[in-house]
């Protein structure tokens, strides 16, 4: 059944023959493998292009960030999937992928839009006064700013004064990261509390600066973290702990539940 | 409940406190963000050692190789989940990890495993000897060659010679590549016609000359597709063809079980 | 880390020692298994207590009427997974159920989510009151009306009668249909032009009336397309078109990027 | 690009058209909805048959007695995926379902491939000398028994002895149960100690006595789950305890890589 117009018919990302496989317009054996980091060839199928030098810095930059930070929530889905299912390390990857939603990885997208709205208001109003009309909105409805705030890094973490410092040594920080600083300056005022930016607003911002696409910003985390996925599958085939990060959280939480006469749980 | 022995309860990849987080003994901040590039962490995550020049270049080279090939089930799969769940691009990014099984990128893990097993009986056996004996107890089991063969590429894989060259080029050719070559001579003798090496016989031959290791092969595809499928799900969001590619499929699938009396299917 | 505040440590659902498993208070050994059907089990899962008759029959009828509609989208990405990695049936079914989002399957909660604001309206407005309030709002924002509108039943879904008129056979018909129902009468006044209600619509309306909770519409859908999913994974396996749904998908689709000179795309 | 030779381009489940959707050769809408259970339209849906009183009673069975067994590791990562990750329902069920690997709840299907191996031996050998064949094949590759033993019920597992009687009282035991039966009698002859056949082993002996097909065994484990998932995160939306379950398993594993002069790991 057709669901939706389906006008659209067409795509500009790869096409092939049997002797040739173009990507984004480059012949893929003679242009690019071997001639370009990965890194490159991310810039160039997201966006079409190829980075320049800075481009290319920042955005090894936020995934050499983003990527690994131990044994967080979708590193522990992922460990325990495989440790269940060690036939599919697809599968826990996709488990470890599936952590990256709307409250942990996915802030970066949030603080993204964030900005791109405080941006997108200038040059009629001045930043500040953009950025404190959609924190008042915010705060008005009750919602956290997103890119704010961490639960271990409450004073500062680490990876945001470095991912701003590389930013301004490639020479392209610019509004986005103006915005993101004065965010970070007004929430005290209007929240009453400070809350430091933490690594997902600042890979939104540098991002941005860096003329990376705001609808692909998600992407960023998501790709690191699958690196950081592999690295702890790897080291779960080789010395398996799956089961005991299952057990030690279960074994953390009690029954509140009704019990029929007489029983008693056992060890959980 | 405890599952398994759960003696093993550490970790070697990451730690951190307040100030510092550490990735595989460096500290995250001071050594690595802004200083190598996400490849090289890529190989520091999955090895624990960062990489040298030649292993840097082979491991960007087959993740460039692999990363697109248009619209492959993979990717599809991704795009429609997309449409109909736009609110989660982790999930259309995991339906696509997910197709990265046995058949399909997978085959670079199977095709590491032959090249390995056949490398680990030299200089026992010489590596003819080796790559006949296990051909012919895959030809025995009527089971196919992981890593040659492909739908489009039958002649040849133009991925496969590049990666050889640039292996050669970095200087790491060696045990692994000869005998996937090997193979590719061996295969007409023992199946009775060519079956060229295909991308994922040469992803894998040229990481193991390169030192990468075995059980995280099959990581180095699913990486590379990744990215790929943040560009083809940032492309859905602006151009979407998710439902079309769902529809298409379906309207080429006839409906051949049971009917009561006077139904006729529709358009499906 | 600790994220959040971790105050609750405890679950209601289950617990168990070497002897005896318990569920929601039950004995399941003693009580549940060979005396109640898996739908009762579900209800009492969710609910934390057994259903009575009406109930069990309204959600036996919802699960039967959603479960199947030949190659949805879900479906088609669920045959492909598997035909790409045959190693892991839970991953083809993963890749199903990522496709219950908001556009497709996830529309019955949105629905639930619209009834239950009209009715909690009643009685300080009446339901005609309530709905076109709320209808008005959806239609000054641009928004879609969940739960009407079918891209194949456009003039009305057969589902949708049948399950009303069980409802109404059960007995538990009652405000949420009743707002259903005018909602149905006032889109062609809002919009313009008339909207069916669709299937997710009238799920949405009868569960809500039978007393099964808003928060876990969403599952029913879910629970059901998982059923149809191992129905077509089991036909897959038997007789295999996860390619030729890929592969047919795909060649509905052009190339309209740039090339490089002299490149002519082959078959898809 | 073709992948195979997809000759194969129909399916038997299901079609539709603007009024009627017929499922399995019946009008959903005139004959099922409201009509059949659940499970009896799972039954249908796989086989293509309705159930008999006793396939109905013993695949209701086997369903309600592997739904639930509290927090087990698939329930804990779809938990913790929930909470990362709360605009997706489906990604959390996804991220459960993905945990029904080999070695945990997909153990049905290797227990019934166990026996129907055994099965197919007779009559031309005895049951008793079948399955001590295939035991010994087993233990002399050094590989587990499918379908027997348990980290919590080591003794006997509750649910085995119900579902038996239950298999027994609808008139379906048969040689896949007495199998299962020899099988654990033989274990602590050929393996030195007693393994109780667990409800893996159980599920798949009497669904293989009631006729159903051994292909979807592991689809009863997994439709079973996903009900005991939704009814997880339904109170996880409630009670959320997913952050808890991810930093309390975190805390248990200590970090033994290398570290910058100085540091030390603060809390997990």
């Amino acid at each position: 059944m057709k669901i939706g117009p389906q006008t659209q018919r067409s795509s500009a990302i790869s096409a092939s023959n049997a002797d040739t496989i173009v990507v984004r317009g480059h012949d893929l054996c003679g242009e690019l493998v071997g001639q370009i980091s990965f890194t490159d060839h991310v810039w160039l199928l997201i966006t079409g292009r190829l980075p320049g030098a800075a481009q290319r810095r920042v955005l090894d930059a936020t995934l050499v960030a983003i990527a690994e930070h131990g044994l967080v929530p979708s590193v522990v889905a992922s460990r325990m999937t495989l440790a269940a299912a060690p036939e599919a390390l697809q599968g826990a990857v996709a488990a470890g992928i599936l952590g990256c939603g709307s409250v942990i990885l996915g802030s970066a997208e949030s603080a993204a839009r964030l900005f791109g709205a405080a941006a997108a208001r200038v040059p009629a109003e001045s930043p500040e006064a953009a950025a404190r009309a959609l924190l008042g909105e915010l705060h008005a409805a009750r919602q956290p700013v997103p890119g704010y705030g961490h639960p271990l890094h409450k004073r500062q973490d680490p990876r945001v004064s470095r991912l701003l410092t590389v930013a301004t040594e490639a020479g392209i920080a610019g509004r986005h990261i103006e915005i993101a600083a004065l965010i970070e300056r007004l929430v005290p005022e209007i929240w009453g509390r400070p809350l430091a930016m933490n690594v997902s607003g600042a890979i939104a911002a540098v991002l941005l600066d860096a003329g990376y696409p705001l609808l692909a910003v998600k992407g960023v985390p998501m790709l690191a973290r699958t690196a950081s996925l592999i690295a702890h599958l790897t080291e779960e085939q080789q010395r398996p702990i799956g089961f005991v990060l299952a057990d030690q959280g279960a074994s953390a939480v009690e029954y509140d539940g009704r019990r029929p006469d007489g029983f008693e749980p056992g060890e959980s």
